[in-house]
């Protein structure tokens, strides 16, 4: 069967991308040595640069969204496949020179490859003396049990701490203090997803997992890794969210009168009607249990590829947190106007 | 076969997902009567108010751009299906009412049950003495040969009318000088879509249209009306834009230094790897011809469900027109900063 989708030679698709969305956004980005994504404006030397490392295939996330409030260096991998340790250096090195040797600070989705190469790059960076140092993000509930948190695979709740780690930056804020924030909001984060179609892998033109007609899973990984729990038969929007926002709520202890950023992301070929269908019945769920929703936000923020489904994140939030999650952000597919 | 989406009752989802766009996003927007979408935050009284009515199930078009920079009221209808001509009048009179009287641009895209819905609502708003006119938008060079511009459908193009309208709105100039520029602005711009895929309607579950699990569709409408040449085989994504971007750019007259906005629009489930590669060559073909790109636009502003594909947008710019489409815009689904 032929793939439906518009793409070139396989060994082009990451090249190719990557080069489409610097042309298009040169405003906000351009490209480095080895390919690698970096603000085309950035403050003057001495502001914290943050450098992330992830697979390709799940535009915007990330490399849509360097810029200004966000992160200042992303170095993209194969489709589905996280950067090498050797290129994560690379890209720390660009944050290091170009901020005038100001400490730097990498992001690590937590993911098996991503941490061995994000813990290589390391290695490699300090042995060049530069001052690096990373915080591992983890938010996705179905993946490791309570209590084992920092096992849990890192998913769309990385876009809150993007978001804080960014915001902080911008304001000059040092590099410890923000690894510290960043660490609090990513303990403070609970993500739980829902898979209903499989995608297309655009290299091997082969279904990323199975799925019966009528069925749907709670919790599988962002590559359609397996729930802990089989698959279900599908139901209605406000019974899925039910079930969802139960866990989340649940394994993050949110009580009433916490306040939560709240985050439906879409996996790529869930309609914005079903996400706002969701929201909807999310917004009950909340308002019974006395959970005060801060700017949610509802998009296809990290997608794969064309894949059916959504997942929830929950983010206790304080003062702070709130301060940094509406801050100005500018970067071609995530902004902030600040205005608020 | 079990729909895919995650929905509850059929006869709810209109209802529910305005409901659900309003509450995540109520800092700007807000329902009126009849389910009415109005920015929450209005300019003082004397901003000309733009109204626009248009079927649901293309999201975020329109009802998640209400809001600063962009239109001020949209009144959604039912499933791909327009909005009834008392309702569009409805929100005519919410504009005049809300603006302090100050005359009123209505924004019709160029689809049969949108211009006699849009025409009955004048009229009944007219009676009412309410001073309203309305714009035509058309950009869809698939709809009409050359020559018949004015018979071509709404498509993609139309966010760059509400971007221009909406800017100069905020910006205190007047609503005849509005209803002229848009008007230039739609007969400058020019729309070719490619479908691969189509999406199933979510109020029967039927495919909205077929198509071979190897072919694509040059030229077919926002709902996968068929386009005036037969479906083809499916070929690079370099292959289709040298198609496309070829239709585009000779229909619409655009030689060696002209300017134009560029925007690729997709249609749900095409993701923006694609897209960013069809922009990669794209650029390419621009330099060739010595056109110069405009702050390009790329992702999925007017969708159609899940439906694949996407569309080219040329609009031949002015510094007028540059200038309002870098003009700061603030809503859910539609941002410009402003800084540059």
């Amino acid at each position: 069967m032929v793939m439906k989708k518009l793409v070139n030679k396989t060994e082009d698709i990451v090249r190719e991308l990557n080069m489409g969305l610097v042309k298009a956004y040169s405003d906000f980005l351009q490209l480095a040595a080895e390919d690698i994504i970096v603000r085309t404006k950035p403050k003057d030397k001495g502001k914290v640069w943050i450098v992330f490392g992830q697979g390709a295939g799940h535009e915007p996330a990330y490399n849509g969204m360097v810029g200004y409030g966000m992160h200042d260096v992303e170095i993209p991998g194969g489709i589905f496949a996280c950067s090498g340790g050797d290129r994560i250096y690379e890209g720390i090195k660009i944050a290091w020179e170009r901020s005038g040797n100001t400490p730097v600070l990498l992001l690590i989705a937590n993911h098996e490859g991503d941490v061995m190469n994000g813990g290589m790059a390391l290695e490699l960076a300090r042995d060049d003396g530069i001052d690096v140092e990373s915080v591992l993000l983890y938010d996705d509930i179905a993946s490791a049990p309570k209590g084992e948190e920092k096992k849990r695979r890192g998913m769309a709740g990385m876009t809150i701490c993007f978001k804080i780690a960014g915001a902080m930056a911008e304001e000059g804020i040092s590099r410890d203090e923000i690894k510290k924030k960043v660490e609090q909001v990513t303990a403070s984060t609970r993500t739980l997803a829902v898979a209903l179609r499989p995608c297309t892998i655009p290299t091997t033109g082969q279904q990323l997992f199975t799925l019966a007609d009528d069925e749907l899973i709670i919790g599988p990984g962002v590559h359609g890794e397996p729930g802990p729990e089989g698959p279900m038969k599908i139901t209605t929007a406000n019974d899925v969210m039910d079930i969802v926002a139960d866990k989340v709520i649940t394994d993050g202890e949110f009580e009433s009168n916490d306040e939560a950023i709240v985050h439906i992301n879409g996996s790529g070929s869930t309609t914005l009607m079903e996400m706002f269908i969701l929201y909807n019945r999310l917004d009950s769920i909340l308002k019974e249990r006395g959970i005060i929703p801060y700017k949610p936000l509802i998009g296809n923020m990290i997608t794969t590829q064309e894949m059916a489904g959504f997942s929830l994140t929950l983010c206790k939030t304080d003062d702070e947190i709130k301060r940094f999650w509406s801050a100005p952000a500018d970067t071609p597919y995530f902004k902030v106007s600040g205005n608020d």
